[in-house]
C-alpha cells in the first residue's frame, strides 16, 4: 500500500482523485499503477497492464489500491470488471468510495474476491482531502491560477499587465487550460482584456480539449467581446460562489480553473472553494498596482489562508524561464 | 577562461567580486579555483593550491583569471606575489581592475610574466555588473532581504507578523547576517519589533561574525530598545539613501544587508541601490495588510523594477521547509 500511495502522487489533481495501485504476485514481485487524470486508465487497470507486461500470474496475486475500485462505466470501464476479468483473487483497498461510483468492494466480494479495506485509509484520505470535500459538496474541484509579480501584483497602477510572465509560463498555463472542463473569470476581466479563454499550443494552434468559458458577475458581457460571441460561454449572473459551483456541477463541470480577476480569486479563497493553486510569479516589482487577489477579509495572522506546497504531478516549486511556478493545495481551515 | 567564468559563479556575492581562475599546464591538464567571499583565498591562490594538489608544473602553466590579479594586501596577501612565487610564466585576465587594488597586470609584466587581458571581458563585467557599480559609486554592495507571504505582505492588517516564514528560513536568514558587514533597518522597525540584529545559529548562539546594526531615519531610537543600548549601533539621521551609503562606506562597510521595513526597502529600490535580493516567501495569503515593499513610484509596466534570477552561490529558487527562497540580482535599468 505504501508503494500504491507513492504511485498515487504521480497523478494529476483534478476531476478525479489521486489513486495508486500495487499488484503483488505470490512469488513476491510487485508492479505499480496510477491514475493520470480524467479519461485515462484507472490505477487498477494501469497496474493490471503493468503486471501483464511483467509476466505476473494475476490469478495468485493481491491488488492493493488506495481507493475502493469503481463499479462505474464512465469514460473508462468499471475497475470491478477489469479485476474479475484478470482473475485477481484478493483486493485490499485503503479508503471506501462514498460517491455514486462506489460500492465496488461489495460487488467484488459477491463475485468471490477476498476483499479487505482500511489499510492506511487516513493517508489516502489526506492525499485527496480537498477532492473528497469538493465531491461531498457536489461541486467541481477548483484550481486557482495566479499570475503575479514578486510583490503580488497582477498589473501596474495604470492596469498595464501584458507579458508580466514569460513565454514559458504562458505555454504552461495553456496546457493547464487543456486539462480542465471549464475556465471561470469575472465580468471585469471580459471588459478589460476581451480574452478568448481557449487552450492553445506553442504555435497558437487550438489544443484538442477546449474548456467551457464561464463568466461570473451581474454585468452584461460587452457586445463586441469574443466571449459574448462564443455560443459555448456560460454567464452566471451571481456573486455567490457556492451557487455558481452548484450550477457548474449540474452542467457536468468536474474540474474548474479560476483565472481571475483579483476579486473573483478573492471570493473563491474567501469561500474556501479553492482546492489547488498554481502561481506563476515573474521576477519584477510593480509597487502600487493591482493586487493579484483582492477582497480577502483577513484582519490578523491567525486568519491567514494557509497553503500546502504540493509535489503531486508537478514539483511544488519549479522554474519556468525567468519565472517561478508554485504549486499548492489548500488545507482544512 | 570559460571554466574560470563558471568557477566564478560558485562564489558568494558581497563585499568582493565573483572571480574564478583556471590553471592550464603545458601538457594540457587544467584545475580551477574561485573566490568564496571576503576573508577567504582569492581565486588565483585557490587555483594555485589546486594545481599543487594535482601535481601540475606551475613553471610551464598558464593562469586564466576573470579579473586582473590584485596587488594589494588586505585580509589575504596580494595575488601578484602568489603568482610570482609560484613561478607561473603566463597570465591571461578577462577584465582590468580599475579599483585602488588594481594594477596587478603591470606589476606582473614588469616582473617578466607574459600578461594578456580582454579575453571574455564582457562576460566577467556582466557577472559583477552591480558590484562594479557599487564600487564605482564608492558605496557598499547592498543585499535586500524580503520576508513575505505569497501575496507580498510582511504582516497582517493588524501588523501581526511573527513566524510568517519557517524555522528553516530564519536559520538561513541568520547565516546571511553572519556574512555581511552591517544590517540596516528603519526607525519604525526598531519601534515595532525591538530587534537585536544579531547573527545567531540554530540554537540561538551568537555566530562568530556579527554585523554592525544600522538604523535609518530621523526619529530617536526608543530609550529602552536593544539597539539604543548597543554601543555598536550606527544611527543615520537621514532619508537620503545615497548619503547613508556614502557614510557607511566611509565607515568601512563593504556589504550591507537591508532588512526593512517596507518603506526602507522601497527607498533602496527606488534609489536603484539594491544589488542582490533574497526573498523568503511563505505559503500563506494575508490579504489586506502591510506590503513587504512600500513607496515604489511605479505608474506603468515599463517602469517595473526588473530582477534577474541568480544562480551564483545558491540556486535562484530553493525550498526552505514549506517556504521558497528566491535569489536575484538587479539589472541595469
Amino acid at each position: 500500500m505504501a508503494a500504491a500511495l507513492t504511485a498515487a502522487r504521480d497523478g494529476r489533481r483534478g476531476a478525479n482523485p489521486l489513486v495508486g495501485a500495487t499488484i503483488r504476485a505470490a512469488e513476491g514481485r510487485t508492479v505499480t499503477g496510477r491514475h493520470l487524470g480524467a479519461g485515462t486508465a484507472h490505477a487498477e487497470v494501469d497496474a493490471i497492464a503493468a503486471a501483464r507486461g511483467a509476466g505476473l500470474d494475476l490469478t495468485t496475486s493481491t491488488l492493493f489500491v488506495t481507493l475502493e475500485p469503481c463499479s462505474h462505466t464512465g469514460r473508462t470501464g468499471p475497475c470491478t470488471e477489469a479485476i474479475r476479468d484478470a482473475g485477481i483473487p484478493e483486493v485490499v483497498f485503503a479508503l471506501p468510495d462514498t460517491t455514486e461510483v462506489g460500492g465496488g468492494g461489495q460487488i467484488l466480494a459477491e463475485a468471490g474476491v477476498r476483499v479487505r479495506s482500511g489499510l492506511r485509509a487516513e493517508e489516502s484520505a489526506e492525499l485527496n482531502a480537498r477532492w473528497h470535500r469538493a465531491t461531498a459538496e457536489r461541486r467541481p474541484f477548483v484550481t486557482a491560477k495566479i499570475a503575479q509579480s514578486l510583490d503580488g501584483k497582477v498589473a501596474a497602477a495604470d492596469r498595464t499587465s501584458q507579458w508580466i510572465t514569460s513565454a514559458a509560463s504562458r505555454i504552461h498555463a495553456h496546457s493547464l487550460r487543456g486539462e480542465v472542463d471549464a475556465i471561470l473569470i469575472g465580468t471585469g476581466t471580459v471588459s478589460d482584456d476581451d480574452p478568448r479563454l481557449s487552450a492553445r499550443g506553442e504555435d497558437g494552434e487550438l489544443l484538442d480539449s477546449q474548456p467551457v468559458p464561464v463568466v461570473l458577475g451581474f454585468s452584461d458581457l460587452p457586445a463586441g467581446s469574443t466571449l459574448a460571441a462564443n455560443p459555448a460561454t456560460v454567464h452566471l449572473r451571481t456573486h455567490d460562489v457556492a451557487a455558481a459551483l452548484r450550477e457548474l456541477h449540474d452542467r457536468g463541470v468536474r474540474h474548474l480553473l479560476v483565472e481571475g480577476g483579483p476579486r473573483v480569486l478573492g471570493a473563491f479563497f474567501a469561500a474556501d472553494a479553492v482546492d489547488e493553486v498554481l502561481c506563476y510569479q515573474a521576477p519584477v516589482l510593480l509597487g502600487p498596482g493591482l493586487p493579484s487577489i483582492a477582497g480577502l477579509d483577513i484582519a490578523t495572522l491567525a486568519e491567514a489562508v494557509g497553503l500546502v506546497p504540493d509535489d503531486t504531478d508537478i514539483p511544488a516549486v519549479a522554474r519556468l524561464g525567468p519565472d517561478v511556478l508554485l504549486h499548492f493545495t489548500t488545507g482544512g481551515r
